[in-house]
């Protein structure tokens, strides 16, 4: 399919004419760059995306990575030749700074481009988007050498990362990690243990993997507060810093997946004595940071991922959008209710006011998450170079509250759109000669990984909300607000709109503040996803306030399309969350009472 | 997986506690049979289910038809040993007449037999699917002596079956199919066109293949009006009735679908020369009744399809989520909320209550679908033997009402219950090396075939609650406020079900008066998809509240589940559809007012 995956159009209009990403070339960190750069930057993405990337989607799905009778991963050379030409337009290093050969480029803008990267192949973005990940982790609090050593050749593109936090035994519950890693005095540790679901984990398309693995010290605390971060190299470098003899982590095998299989996804063992380096036991490793404080590392890139993962989902409903536009446009079948004459000419069934419905789902599911996805981008370029600390903080604890939202939202309703998708191409969505059940497939993987949707909902009522106080609730509200009163100002439809929105804002307030001053917690959170999924819509309704204000007063079929989504998403979505806040105000027992033996 | 894909319990207590289908033995259609003859029959049907369905449900998927180098086509050898022994254990027969070498079985205990089967094998049990409503079409509409050439080798597993509808550039379009027969004037006709989306469309798994194919005879009428049925047999029967010379239907390609892999879907010419016995031009047709009456006829094959297409949708969600319970039960991982030892032992996830929220939903869905789908078999039953003309046109009506919901409400809402299973099996539920990640696959088609969701919904609006001047709809209403009434009269938490199911039946009322007396039958109809899950859901209220009217005062797990299944539904389900029937009593015209180029 040659539609464009991503709307440039719609990338501009939210990067230039919402958000002023241009604003930010005021800013000495981005003060080389212009408008221009950044339009430079999305060129080069989306068309190395379609030549390279969108180009291998359908054979990467169909032959998925295995492991050779060397016991080497084998994929198909394409994802290898894409990820080349990904290096070698400096992608990898974005974002990161000069003085490490970064571009220094806004996040914002590094995510747009990345965007166009995910829309054409999920799988293969995959490395890239783990590598540029642990770069950033590293950065912030691995050591110089560290940087020398595994940041350098991450952002050239010749190593990549992994992030190693499951274990078969403990998925979502960090605190059973039972990974080891014991101190030989010498600066390194010695790791053991199995991490599962590890993306990326082994393959031959880089000199090196760097794993950052969480591991405990023996003698720490039990639970979160005693894991550890190390770095841990497919191969452990020489003096001169290139990979030499193989270190101790074994491939145990790959996962077979629905979708998204260009990305290899193994269990892995460390120091199982596959490899013995020295003859020691133990995987080599080398501390990040300070010991035991691992997981407070860890967030830095699982933060990230999870904006990137909500980045994703976005990328393939949009692409799904995309093609259902176009397939409705052509396609043509039955005609109008009114029309009674049956010999008369089938229209395209984008006339249909039921494929208009789907469509305009998709749209305001996919524009939506694209927005939140820049917008939460557009805050970590705030943390990073606002003018002073209090602003940056303010900007952090926002981010804070929206990373669940932004990472499980997309994957909830992108991952709908795509359905939609589907459903738009009728019997043809359903097969794989068209792209969109790949996309559906792909997509699914995101409700999962980083964190799943439960455990988002735990993270934003639990955590989020609850933290300093409640400051982050009150900011979010008060953000929400602050564009409200800006619609009032605007009056006409925007005042109609911002009035419905003001009564679900005040319904997240008056909700979560009974929520979290129940007695028991346990019924607090029972249905923490619920909640994460009503606080979700009115954000996203917020969203489309946002995106209708910046197209106030703009001709054309472009804002005439925003401004309809807009209103789709206030008439249909938003009226769906009055139920789901209700039974939250209720703090509703059923799932708790239910007996497992009742099942 | 060995977990049982349905519940024997659950299918007893549907069958014999509720619907009571015991008492269908007093009718004389049924006089031979008894609750030991039925129980045998669903004994039988799980265990061969088990055995041959089951085993090859994983082969079938990563082993899809092929076209050989002789252009026929390549199956398992599994799925014909299958059907080798579903037929010789009678059950193509199952429902049908003595006379026909049939079991005579009620309708409702062959669905519950067919269900075990859809549960073990989505694919390979599409071909005995077909074959029955061929044959029951026919039995319906044909002659004597096709009944005797078709039916019968078809109800001896010899002869499968097919329904050929739609045409590549009219896919629910059936108003612009350009198929052709001519009338030969000894009997025959010559059937010429192209028909896509035909399952089991072309295989070596059966003797011979028998089409019923919808035609135009040229001087018709335009439309659906000028539709006529013609059986096309794969294979000339000869005098003998033995399968002759090749028809002239060709295989033009197979579909590579996203799941059901195992029943072949087909893009088949009729009459384009590939074949010519006798040097004729077009493929042989025998006309099935009168002439241009195809579609009404078709309609008792869709109509049952429909049904049909609901089971398979409640089997797949059914199947998924008992292995989800399974999963829930024996993974432990994490601990309580209220627990804050890191050091105490992780619990199975079953008791964590957003998991117990995904699990219970899931129930909610699958159980209340195959409620649904045995109370709409025994409506057939019904039809079938009621006592008397004004019962069983009563029946007859209702069943038509509910015939969009029967098939539409499992196709969304258990695949939904796969989605959750995926979900509650976390990052394992993802790989293929789980089953659930199939069951969504292959559970994704029953929104598209047999009539799209967008279909039902204008059916259900436009055709079912319109009809005979609001009969359906007032019966329909009857129906659910004769189970208030006896929930009223229970009293206790029956009594609370009860009002709120009945302010939801009263808005079904008015939304629908609303709706059916607007002046703009666009406008009426624009929502109609939202419609028919608004109405779903409130069918679904209805069938829970007669689910737990059948556990009142009853004791033990099994009730228990099912008192808190239905609570589980009112509370967090059918709130779900207040702001669908506020959106429909507005007529929102957002949908018809989006213009195509907004997109």
């Amino acid at each position: 399919m040659s539609t464009p995956p991503l709307s440039r159009r719609d990338l501009e209009f939210l990067l230039y004419e919402w958000i002023d990403v241009e604003a930010l070339t005021s800013r000495p960190r981005f003060a080389e760059h212009s408008r221009e750069t950044f339009d430079a930057v999305l060129e080069l993405s989306s068309g190395i995306a379609a030549k390279y990337f969108a180009s291998h989607n359908k054979t990467s799905d169909s032959n998925e990575p295995i492991v050779g009778p060397d016991g080497k991963v084998v994929t198909i050379p394409e994802i290898k030749e894409a990820l080349d030409v990904f290096a070698g337009a400096g992608l990898f290093a974005g974002s990161f700074d000069e003085s490490l050969g970064g571009m220094q480029l806004p996040t914002s803008v590094m995510r747009a481009s990345m965007a166009w990267f995910q829309a054409a192949n999920a799988g293969t973005v995959g490395y890239p988007f783990l590598t540029v990940a642990n770069g950033n982790l590293l950065v912030a609090h691995g050591s110089d050498a560290q940087i020398d050593s595994y940041v350098r050749p991450m952002l050239e593109g010749r190593f990549f990362g992994t992030m190693c936090l499951s274990e078969p035994q403990a998925g979502s519950s960090l605190a059973d990690i039972t990974t080891k890693a014991v101190d030989q005095q010498d600066g390194t540790y010695r790791v053991t243990g199995t991490k599962m679901w590890i993306s990326g984990g082994d393959h031959e398309l880089s000199e090196n993997i760097v794993h950052l693995v969480l591991a405990k010290i023996p003698g720490g605390q039990v639970g979160v507060k005693g894991l550890s971060l190390f770095i841990v190299p497919k191969f452990v470098l020489g003096a001169d810093g290139i990979p030499g003899e193989r270190n101790d982590v074994a491939l145990v095998g790959l996962n077979h997946k629905m979708g998204n299989r260009g990305t290899t996804n193994t269990l892995l063992n460390f120091g199982d004595g596959t490899y013995q380096p020295g003859g020691r036991a133990g995987a080599i490793g080398y501390l990040v940071g300070e010991p035991h404080r691992g997981l407070s590392y860890m967030f830095h890139m699982m933060n990230e991922a999870r904006i990137g993962v909500g980045f994703l989902a976005t990328a393939l409903g949009y692409a799904g959008y995309r093609q259902a536009v176009e397939y409705a446009t052509t396609r043509t079948q039955g005609r109008a209710l009114s029309d009674k004459n049956p010999a008369s000419k089938p229209v395209p069934i984008i006339e249909h006011a039921d494929v208009k419905r789907m469509l305009l789902a998709q749209k305001s599911y996919v524009e939506g998450a694209l927005a939140l996805g820049l917008y939460c981008s557009h805050l970590v370029d705030e943390q990073d170079t606002a003018e002073n600390t209090e602003q940056r903080r303010r900007k952090t604890l926002l981010l804070d509250v929206l990373t669940p939202i932004a990472k499980s939202w997309p994957a909830q309703w992108c991952l709908r759109a795509n359905d939609l998708a589907i459903q738009v191409h009728g019997g043809y969505g359903y097969t794989r000669e068209y792209d969109v059940e790949q996309f559906y497939r792909d997509n699914r993987l995101n409700q999962i990984h980083e964190g799943t949707h439960g455990i988002q909902g735990l993270d934003l009522l639990g955590r989020k909300m609850a933290m300093e106080d409640g400051a982050g609730l009150a900011l979010l509200i008060a953000t929400m607000r602050s564009t409200i009163d800006r619609a009032r100002q605007t009056g006409g439809e925007s005042c109609t709109l911002a009035e419905q929105l003001d009564e679900s804002v005040e319904r997240v307030r008056v909700v979560t503040n009974t929520l979290l001053a129940a007695r028991e917690r346990t019924d607090a959170l029972a249905n923490a996803s619920i909640y994460l999924e009503a606080v979700g819509h009115v954000v996203l309704a917020w969203i489309w306030l946002e995106q209708f204000l910046a197209s106030d007063q703009k001709q054309g079929d472009f804002y005439d399309g925003k401004r309809q989504a807009a209103r789709y998403f206030f008439r249909y979505e938003l009226p769906a969350t009055e139920p789901q806040f209700d039974l939250l105000a209720a703090q509703d027992r059923t799932t708790i009472d239910m007996a497992p033996n009742w099942f």
